[in-house]
């Protein structure tokens, strides 16, 4: 961010009155500008014992498969936005059935919410941003072929669930450890 | 939205390709501008019957009472975002029980995530952003004072719930009724 998105001035870091950061103020109209954290809402279609993906026809992880998701607009709600990916990604109806999955994503500032959700027919097929999508078991899952460590996490919490019949909201986060990114349960929650 | 906030061209609304709503395009660099809902998180801090409230030094709603709760920053988890808030505005420490209410807001473009959480001590006060901070019985909560309807809503279905013993994540909206802005559960969760 270089400049004032309301008069064009140029913006300089600097940590307002009664703030505690820096944030980029406009040297000219003083407008701050502050940045927040994006979310990120999607479901698990799930067809009896299958799940359905989606193979990415866009950046990041183009040709990794994922489950549909994406950025939240304004002016809808999280379960809009997760139907609207389905719809947008797969061309597939789904009823959703509940939050499962709230993952943080601190270092790009991104929040995952996933909800589990029931595949309402097979007319699916891939919408512009997917190569491919399929209904997959759990032994057949691209494991290695992932998009991201969220889509992972929450597949294998899903499959876990799924066998106990049980399924328990899951609030944790994705951080870096000795080995790379991995996921924790939230720290903050006893 | 008037200018680039990376060259300080002008920009325009216009629907770029692969998409499907007008966005903020740059007329010089072609940078397209995305704009997301917001996260609001916070919790409810509980010692003993009581729930620790706070009265807002600050506008919007300046006078009123709120829980703690306030804009997550970048580089924060909403767990994270939940408990500085609570430092911040009532310089209590809580530990957090989980995910409570995810409440979306479509007309204002937020997202509330309030989790339960236990008060520590009692050794706290008045944040920057507080003119007040003080421990309420169920009876005695100034309903009609309150800052927001979430947090009417939030509070309505916490000492519901306590009452049982039996506490359930509600997800639903604050969405435009006949009788003004009211809590509806999320409809498209069957």
């Amino acid at each position: 961010m270089k400049y004032c998105d309301q008069c064009g001035g140029t913006l300089s870091l600097k940590i307002p009155d009664n703030d505690d950061r820096p944030r980029h103020v406009c040297d000219v109209c003083e407008l701050i500008h502050y940045r927040n954290p994006k979310i990120i809402a999607g479901c698990i279609p799930v067809w009896e014992n299958q799940v359905l993906l989606c193979k990415r026809a866009i950046e990041p992880r183009h040709g990794f498969w994922t489950l549909p998701a994406g950025f939240m607009e304004l002016g809808e709600t999280t379960t809009e936005a997760a139907l609207r990916e389905t719809l947008e990604e797969a061309n597939a109806r789904v009823e959703l059935q509940g939050l499962y999955a709230l993952m943080n994503l601190p270092h790009v500032s991104q929040v995952y919410m996933m909800f589990r959700s029931r595949l309402l027919d097979l007319n699916f097929s891939p919408g512009v941003e997917s190569l491919q999508v399929k209904l997959y078991k759990e032994e057949d899952i691209p494991w290695d072929d992932l998009a991201f460590s969220t889509i992972r996490h929450t597949l294998r919490f899903f499959f876990e669930d799924q066998q106990r019949e049980d399924y328990r909201l899951r609030v944790g986060d994705i951080v870096k450890g000795r080995d790379g990114f991995g996921y924790i349960s939230s720290p903050q929650i006893k």
